[in-house]
């Protein structure tokens, strides 16, 4: 039960995959606290704060129990890791209670356990990208010369191959990998340095505990402290948020490709989970706007990240709270769009036919800028436009062919004899390189 | 178990109240669902379109069942819409099946559906700014004459009074009522025209069943299908967002006098629920903070909503999801800020003393205005001001009074004889119509 | 010279109505200010207050003149008031300097000239409205029985009218006038109270001179001050921002049908201001595609204004700057946006031919629907739709007629002789009230 | 002249420097065209495709003249790139004149021109960044033991040191200028591969040179056509708008500590800048407000950037044309607040005596986690935590000093002997590692 696309047990199927949910629940926010207790314990035991054995103790007890989750998840637990240490502390033995949880902060349990929640989600998200990216590459060398026109404010301006489209999706996943992996050094940071990040809780031994807590989970070592900063938590809704963009440039050009007018392609032919109740031809390409409808509301939840005004002095519940709430639900948007485009990209079919025919759609008129460019040395770049501007304008209220109108200007026919204009009129006499570009850019990366 | 403050079990009582949630789960959904068949029903069977009896079997059959509410929340059912006509239509006799869902259109019941729920959730937030109205007011009149500093820019500006800063949430709240007003006549529209609006499916008849449909269910008859358009939901999502920045407004106010530097408010003295685990002394104003957070989560959601792309066409499923996500939620999270302050102002202590105390943080300083006023007939106001702010730094650097000040000019201290500088130096001075506004401003309403 | 495509020379007459421009210019503020003050001292005097004959010279005075203005536009004066009051109390006679704002506090002027702003922006936009609401109706008339494919999803879902898709934007549009009237009594406020909204600096005739004031300059009496307040200039972004994405639904939808591959509507002709300099056959929608630029800027900007957090206590200039600088400009691109498509809609040729032909494109299968109704009583509405959806995969696989297609199920062909399937499956069968509802809501308004 | 705090003459110094300005104005745009057609030709020269003497005289004519200025800025030109063709074609020899734009695409220069302003921009911002670094790690040395209180929630919660504060400027600084540095790579991209992104104009030299282009004019070669791709720009938006609120943390800590009711920080003493025309004593933190509000802004256009809808396949002008105006204005209003900043940072005056004078403000209450940490070896932490917390109400409401409370809890005093109550009740006994940490990281770079 939940309020919302993303928590509605009647549509999260639609945008919320098991393993991204799966990061963020109660569950796991609780097991990830268990972790950075039991890591913490070891860490401080090596650096000889904690007594060995107490470590040991508190490692072993630091796990998952179904009755502690099945209180969490009740909502019976207003703070999760008051429950968390509650347990601890009732389960191991007398003398080891004072070292549970030893010299450290709430809400530095609770930051660095939601970094290590940042990590995985990061991490499935890179995974996947790298997914999209080698179904992108595969698909720009099976088509990089499949013809299809290229269109610009909605009109027909080009042809180009389909290649040539998946090359430019492939330059954009890949940006985006990298930008993924560059932030991952300045937004999987440990929180360590106590409720007003002085260590004074800590003690000397502060940065070496901070430091090999880091370390044994894998996290960033940052001294300071970073919970009121304004930037890390904006970098990761961003960052997150600009990769949905591009799953969603992806989404918008199948759909558009989709439409019944177009029909360059088809997501599935299943018309029980696509069809409509009472249209019986419909079949709705569902799977890509779904993946749009993730990305749009990343976006705007990332948005609302980006423009929170700042925490106010050291710390600020306000500004956590925003973050905590939205931080989560942006990956798992993304990711579930993520996920709904590799399915998609994996059994979406491409109608050849369909591209040339729209392709042929407005005849030689696609060609002008071709034809233009082969008759500029003879007219000049300006004669050969405001020729071929006047034949498009002509041939759209008269259907007049390019032959005859220019048989009709004996000035100019003259002047462009030996010009093949049948064979410039063809579409394949004008993709440029996007043959060979598709086929470049999707090999073997550079 | 959900994702995000307003879904999580841990979270979620923090910011959502049972009874706008009861509004918004799957199995209110489904009642309303059933409130349109069973409804349908009746009017058509009152145009006569479908036979008596089976309008009231089908009415008699459409209620909740927790079988199917079960099946529902489960999430195994996709399409909500869906088992409840399977539902409906095993459970009435073979021979009224066909009058099941007569000549309607999945997507028209689901709109009309949520048109309810915002209905409903519309009078829910307007009952509730009446009682704040009412807490308001009341606050007002107790403290029309409780001396207080205005503050412009962060600075010590004037003296005024406590109740005249409620008369200014008064204003506010009273536009914010006249707004959610203003609106249902523009939101709560019956959505019952077709697939494609054209009542093709419905025949002649159609505007006059949506008519009485809308009707007999309260709502405003909208003959044009308005899915598509782009303001219904924006108008919902900015109106009840705008509601939340109101409260917002109150709970910042209320915020900035909590802070531990002004001390003039304080919202409880329960330490165990507003206290920190690591500072024993600490007493945060949680209920303030998170009326703020539910209005900052629901302004960006409003954003998102109101800067969302156009529907394509006749119908969007990509814009229909976002708004399907986010209209609940923001209204979730604006009445749960509504209440949060509700229980604040009943419960929260204004300290008349540390107000009169901050009032004389600056002393004479603050009277300054009030006392150019009075010495502008005898200098000019440009000669007045000019004195005055000469005076300020000298008083700030060497603390001289004034008194001292103008005795050491005889030039000006020969012109303003007879001026009585000590009285013009006591706030109450200068307050101006505080009081008097507050009281009128807060009585019965004009 | 300016940053930005509403302020750049180049780039500003694609979005900037001269005459919106011409409200928001330091020149009109400049004037508004004078009117402000050379009411005020009319005011004060039918008040007693000021003598007569000092009101008549201030106001005599306080005009325009050009060197003023150079000095302001020039940029040599920081804040508009002072120069202006500089300027009327270096003009009149030495004994009337004194009653030149008198009273009055800087920026209470500046709010109440901005409100004068909002006015006549506001005024404009109606009557902008109106027309837009005319022009559209005229169309609806005119198209009432133009046979048209209505789309969901991106997919030919059935047949409608084209008059129908107007009758949609009128709707849209009346609400946008309807809101747009509803907020003028909200947001069009006098604010005259003194700097902390105590009247203090007026003294008891305060809110007579302010009600006088707002009387005399057509405004709404507020005797509350509401600058610091989170909701009047949020209101007025929102309700002009979402009136930009009415004008953007509308662009849309001509975006969509200029489309080459729907070609359903062309703006122009004109190829050498639509047309690209380097394809000569390109007719590029620019005015369309202007139109919905300006609305997604107001609607970023309004999303901006909705989102700010609070003034801090009775002031804050960081919220009031950001309205300052936010508040003309959405006004500026959604004013833009109407001229623009005012435009658009008087000279945009609508396609009937393509219309049809898109109409045709799925053959049979856009009648489904209306097939499936007409056979539901025969074979039940579930049997229909899945004898139709069965259909209609045949059909896409192998181009099989709907005839042969039932010829070959005997057991279907003999319950539904007698039915006349060649009728049904021709799109004016199935368009329902579409012509009707075109033409009864485009008449004289209800 | 101009609408909007960024542009209008009377509002834009407060925005805007005039060195940022200078390189988004048209004159700015004309010069980086100049500057893409010159080398363009020396490039294709050098690769033996435009002969060295037209490339020569083509280069010496790329230059901006006042005339041509003058037409762009008075908008009589529209398309400025038409204008810069149309002077340099009419300027060089007849035979030069073809091989001016030789091969390239308007939209393409336009595109690479913008990469160069924005290259400009931010190394612009970086050279800030490195300054605002030096002055925080100078602040953050000097002020490395100047005592000072920690807030969280607007509580009082811990001593620290003010060098701690500064501290955590400077990390979220140098993670700023670390994003600014990683986005470069992303972002200065060349553009220039024809109107489709195919090279089909360029023929197979197009990648050379496109590769040299970016080479001479130090961009990133990008062989694939990124104008329609949804991530440059949502990149540049927010990785600069990030900076923004970096900015305005800052702004924010300083304006809560200048308050009247903190007093521990001030901008100026210059009444006439910053002061009020009414209240005499007033001194406005305009400085600090106005780069809150510069960084606001940005964040604002840089949320729309981010939710913009994802261009229609291979380009759209209504997604170029809302990046063509927010970009510059995004980088403009950053960059204001940067040099506000700065500007700020030279000249505030931190207030030794009031820091610690709020320090002390709640006496040893504050010191209570300190005295906890002590106390707990002998009462256990819990135990020790409940002593204080119920020490803390008592204080508050009875005003009893510690050491009386604990004597009258015979029980407690006689566990507690030996601990030096009154030493850990000073502030300087619980700042932990602030002094130490404020060193280090303002120290030479790790």
């Amino acid at each position: 039960m939940g309020i919302g696309a993303l928590n509605s047990q009647i549509y999260k199927r639609g945008y919320v995959t098991e393993e991204m949910e799966a990061i963020w629940t109660e569950r796991a926010l609780v097991a990830r606290i268990f972790d950075v207790e039991a890591t913490l314990a070891r860490v401080q035991s090596d650096l000889g704060i904690v007594p060995a054995d107490a470590a040991r103790r508190i490692r072993e007890t630091a796990k998952l129990s179904d009755d502690l989750i099945a209180d969490v998840e009740s909502g019976k637990v207003g703070n999760p890791l008051v429950a968390v240490l509650d347990a601890l502390r009732s389960r191991v033995p007398e003398e080891c209670r004072g070292w549970v949880h030893y010299g450290a902060t709430t809400q530095d349990v609770l930051d660095t356990a939601r970094a290590l929640q940042i990590q995985r989600s990061t991490e499935l998200m890179l995974a996947e990208v790298e997914q999209l990216i080698g179904q992108v590459s595969e698909l720009s060398q099976q088509h990089a010369s499949t013809l299809m026109v290229a269109r610009t404010n909605g009109q027909h301006a080009l042809p180009t191959t389909l290649g040539m489209r998946f090359a430019r999706w492939l330059a954009e996943l890949r940006r985006s990998r990298s930008r993924l992996i560059d932030m991952r050094g300045r937004t999987e940071l440990i929180q360590f340095s106590g409720a007003a990040g002085t260590y004074a809780s800590l003690g000397d031994d502060g940065p070496r505990v901070s430091r090999g807590l880091a370390k044994a989970l894998g996290l960033v070592f940052e001294p300071i402290p970073w919970h009121a900063a304004a930037d890390v938590m904006a970098e990761v809704a961003s960052t997150v948020a600009i990769h949905g963009q591009t799953l969603a440039k992806i989404a918008e050009d199948l759909f558009d490709m989709q439409q019944t007018d177009t029909g360059e392609a088809h997501e599935a032919v299943d018309a029980h989970s696509s069809g409509s109740s009472t249209m019986p031809q419909k079949l709705n390409p569902f799977t890509t706007m779904k993946t749009s409808v993730g990305a749009r509301l990343a976006a705007g939840m990332a948005a609302t990240v980006l423009t929170q005004p700042p925490a106010s002095y050291e710390r600020d519940h306000r500004q956590s709270e925003v973050q905590r709430d939205l931080i989560p639900q942006i990956y798992v948007a993304v990711e579930g769009a993520s996920a709904k485009l590799i399915d998609l990209l994996g059994r979406i079919h491409f109608e050849t036919e369909a591209l040339r025919h729209n392709l042929d759609h407005e005849g030689v008129l696609l060609m002008t800028e071709g034809i233009m460019m082969a008759l500029a040395p003879r007219l000049g770049q300006e004669g050969a436009h405001d020729l071929l501007q006047t034949f498009a304008a002509a041939h759209r209220s008269t259907g007049v062919s390019l032959d005859d109108f220019i048989a009709a200007r004996p000035d100019i026919a003259g002047r462009i004899e030996g010009i093949d204009i049948a064979g410039l009129s063809q579409p394949q006499a004008y993709i440029g390189l996007s043959e060979r570009i598709s086929r470049q850019v999707s090999g073997p990366e550079r």
